[in-house]
């Protein structure tokens, strides 16, 4: 009999054990997109970012360079910033229990009396910090001790999106979603179209679920195009926007579906970009960011409208979140097993198993 | 000293452990009533019913059979109806990710592009479906492979309740529960009398709570009668309606009240009968439907109400419930051990016990 | 290098497992504050007291007595009262649900029916019961089978307060708090006030946090005092009443702070007494009654008004609690290890922590 694709065994989608070993393996160990270098254009802007159990404050220093600190004091343990909050700070990060102070480059600067304790240097007390890399605008953070060099892994991507000057962009919306389905579930969903025609009616009559190909198909980058039949994907089909950068030819008529390994989806349309950043929170719940990035003189215009575009998008968001939390429902049954994928639409999600079970060293199913 | 009986330890009311065992070795592999054949009179017509961690679909087939198929689809695993639900589809199930497509009967009828798939067929992806048996209008199903014939186990039914003719009676009316108990508190708290004083001051003065025999005092078949002191158990003590069937004679004054294990609990009054179903969600949390059945020829009339038999038994609900909740808070404590039955009252309380304790294969206790 | 003190590690904060040991060795083995004799004035006044998963009630004898029971019924556990109810029985307590019934001593005095169990013998089943003792009109129950005696633990406590006279002392206030923190950073929080500049501007203003001494520094008792700027601590800094009982002296211008492990925290002042008892919920969840004790004849002087000391330690409780919390969220990271401690302002802690790991069983860290 021929050998037959499918996705992940039911346990990478319902096990707490499991989850723990990607937290542990993936979301401490890769490179994690937590947003864009303009949410803190000033040094002292910050934000705080939850990673698995850990909260990172993310804050650009006085020298102008983007730094992740760990959020807990080194004297007691006490959180710097709130949960999730974002803000601005002169020149340092105070805790709030008993004033301990770091500059921001998370050097310990002050310790109130610790100056009496024998044998205490203000040295040995740095906040603990995460590792940084800018790309197109967008910052990672890699939380492992010696990650490999961003460039290594995403050599590939240096020039693919030249035309679209990604890190010339700002956002005009951002949207966070809730939803109740394994992490992995989701990056499938994003990864084929044979779902489209059902869930998504306003964007099938935009772009055929087969049109397009796949031109990164292995790694820890995955994707390809389909084709546009309209102007772009909004509401009306028409653009929102003249085109990005340099963006012509046949990127006209085309939309770019691309997953960065773990936690990035980026989407490139003609007149816009749209990612989504994917956050777990447990074997059954993904917190989502998602972002809409427009060239930021096309913004200041006064007819300028990017809700064709979110809304469209947004529409199409809950329609995957929909069919991701049944399915999620659907694989905790005893009587589950994965039926056959459907190659030629789902080779991505094959492509995007692999990727994570090598990360995790579990053998390979296929 | 004589040896006296007692009800089970602490850990078959608490532990999540043996809770596990209960779904697997009772839940997955007894016969469970789930309803009435009136819900789904019509081909096409289903709902969805939960048990344990699973969901079925119990739908009427084209020929006017009655099939229970796991709500899961074969191909990426989605729910194909949502949870609790109710309808009518005309000639199919589809599932809203892919669309592949099942018929009444649970066999694939449509999986789009996958005949690209060498080696797919799809005769090799039905949906997994449970064992159903239908006995007097209730509809029963169960889990497990090769279960046994629900006629070897309840044989001695078959002739008991002729009387009522219970086949040909209809629902009026319908109450959900959400009980924080045990569901075996519920049995055992249904199966004695000897709170009935305190706990239940408006049923006790329609029937005593001394009187009435129990006639099956061994196996899944339990329970016997009670007499009643006034013509039903309603509000007023009035009857709803004129005497079921060909009930006559000494059944006229008694309430026979019977469990079938482990599920069912049905209440046969001179006028109407009531049955609960049990739906356990963890050691300390069960979900209780109670339905009131009448004949549906009297039910049309134009004075008919079913009120005063309804609320009599909410409230009477409501006080039992309010029992075995304080009960489940506390056998919880260290310093709880089983005290002595009595017996006369708790016989068959022991009787569901050691019923259970054979189930798990668990030894006895008594 | 000169060895550095500092704070538990990690896992006593958060790991269940941890919790579980103190319930078991702190929580059900040492003497808990659970109140005062006032609450329960005359035979038959009650309340419920939860203690770790254990439900007690503090109860009045008919000879005026103070008893604990446990409140499980010991013939199938039902609770005898509700959660955290109080109020007045008149010479019995009734189970709710088969009516056995015990007198406030605890015994067995009606079961209904039972006489005619062979062997049933009512002195069998009295309630389970706890150690009582009352010390300064504060009411501590002991859930060991043997407990160490109070006064062998707390015998340097006896002429400690003679002259504030506490058992005299009645409550003006009481307020309930929930905290998202383990129970240790709250008794760390009280043991230090390191913090006070930051967390607390109105508390310094009143108090020096580098003023004052510790008397008690090893063992079951810890404390010592600070100095009072002003008359007392309240919102305008001057008392809400004459001083109390003998009080006198250099004890005008201080507070007393103690902890009597594990879960009384006790601060007198010159005007009253405030008290916090502490109930572990969790690894990370706390509940604390705080109450406010006055001279009761100054209590029912037209003008008295506990107001401004209620106030001004209920803005500082939830000031502390707020910093206890965001250590709770900060100390669960993987990159937390406890700093060093300020010693000469944190070393009640270190001693804190000792009396924890002795009574675990697990080894000294220091």
């Amino acid at each position: 009999m021929t050998k037959m694709y499918s996705t992940l065994p039911r346990q990478y989608y319902t096990s707490e054990q499991i989850f723990r070993e990607e937290t542990q393996r993936i979301f401490y160990e890769r490179w994690l997109c937590v947003g864009r270098v303009e949410q803190i254009p000033n040094p002292g802007d910050y934000f705080v970012q939850q990673v698995g159990l850990e909260s990172l404050i993310i804050v650009r220093t006085r020298a102008g360079e983007i730094r992740a600190h760990y959020n807990v004091c080194r004297h007691r343990g006490a959180r710097l910033c709130s949960h999730n909050s974002q803000g601005h700070v002169r020149d340092s990060l105070q805790c709030p229990y008993h004033a301990w102070t770091y500059n921001l480059d998370g050097q310990l600067i002050g310790a109130p009396h610790m100056n009496e304790v024998p044998g205490f240097k203000k040295e040995d007390y740095p906040l603990h910090s995460a590792h940084v890399y800018t790309w197109e605008g967008f910052i990672f953070i890699n939380l492992a001790s010696e990650p490999q060099p961003f460039d290594d892994l995403f050599a590939r991507l240096s020039e693919k999106f030249a035309a679209w000057n990604i890190a010339k962009l700002r956002s005009a919306r951002r949207i966070d979603y809730q939803v109740q389905a394994n992490w992995k579930l989701l990056v499938e969903n994003y990864s084929e179209c044979y779902h489209c025609p059902l869930v998504h009616p306003a964007l099938s009559k935009l772009s055929h679920y087969m049109s397009g190909e796949n031109d990164f198909e292995k790694g820890v980058f995955l994707g390809g195009y389909m084709e546009l039949n309209q102007g772009s994907m909004t509401l009306d089909g028409a653009t929102c926007a003249t085109p990005l950068g340099d963006v012509g030819g046949e990127d006209l008529n085309r939309v770019y579906y691309y997953m960065l390994f773990p936690n990035l989806l980026l989407s490139l349309h003609p007149d816009y970009v749209m990612f989504h950043t994917l956050w777990p929170q447990s074997s059954g719940e993904t917190h989502i960011v998602c972002e809409w990035l427009f060239d930021p003189e096309v913004m200041v215009q006064p007819d300028f409208d990017a809700a064709p575009a979110v809304e469209f998008w947004d529409m199409t968001n809950r329609e995957d979140w929909h069919v991701c939390e049944i399915t999620q429902a659907g694989v905790s049954s005893r009587v589950y097993t994965p039926g056959p994928a459907y190659v030629g639409q789902e080779d991505l999600i094959v492509a995007f198993d692999q990727e994570v079970l090598k990360a995790l060293g579990h053998h390979s199913l296929n």
